[in-house]
């Protein structure tokens, strides 16, 4: 997988914070929610057709996020979504919800009309918070 | 986990088909998409909450579901989801997808405008094939 690219449609709607041991970890520009997006470094296509080892690092991966917006970003509920119909690369939401929320109850996908960009310093945070708690590494792609 | 109980919003939106050794199976009653609905015997409210063993044992019921959408029922696409932000008992979508369903390529949460629902016939096949080929069991619930 030395030639593995990110999909350029996620590349341009995220900003790219790093790397986990599995996935590469982008944050969805719109921050009116938490909405990070995991792609693993693999060519599957659906999340339920990869083995049973690697649904297990994308789960583990994808769950240190999901604390992580619970706890550090404070958001009390996390949908997770494996969706894939316009990006066909296989790819892994983790959204940060509340019933404040510019689209609650409704899931984030068509419905988050509202729409703000993270500032430099906010993100640089974030990447900075995900360096020391959860292990994510500078992205070396 | 004796006095489980599925939430009446699920039972009033799907057939009940059976049980696997986790999960409960629902089939969602609109036919113009094969959506399946795993409701895990537990009483974590997020997915990626519940601890790792929990998660493979989920995850396992639905790559059977999977399986069985693409090449028992001949759905190419599968969607992976636990949203869970207007019934908050967990639950994972597993939905087949194909470019030429209803609502290709949007979620189907609140895109599926058109419905009709299975006969009965329809539904016996489906969980005949499934207790045969994929282990579901009476939900003696």
């Amino acid at each position: 997988m030395a030639d593995f690219q990110i999909h350029p449609q996620l590349l341009a709607d995220c900003h790219r914070l790093g790397k986990f041991p599995f996935c590469h970890v982008l944050l969805h520009k719109n921050r009116m929610v938490p909405w990070f997006i995991l792609v693993p470094q693999t060519d599957a296509r659906d999340f339920l057709d990869l083995t049973e080892p690697s649904r297990g690092a994308v789960l583990s991966e994808a769950a240190t996020l999901s604390h992580f917006v619970k706890t550090t970003l404070g958001w009390p509920k996390v949908n997770f979504a494996a969706i894939g119909n316009i990006v066909e690369q296989l790819h892994l939401h983790v959204v940060g919800r509340k019933p404040s929320d510019p689209c609650w109850p409704a899931p984030v996908w068509g419905n988050l009309t509202v729409s703000r960009d993270y500032s430099v310093p906010e993100l640089r945070d974030i990447a900075s918070q995900l360096t020391r708690w959860c292990g994510l590494k500078e992205d070396s792609q």
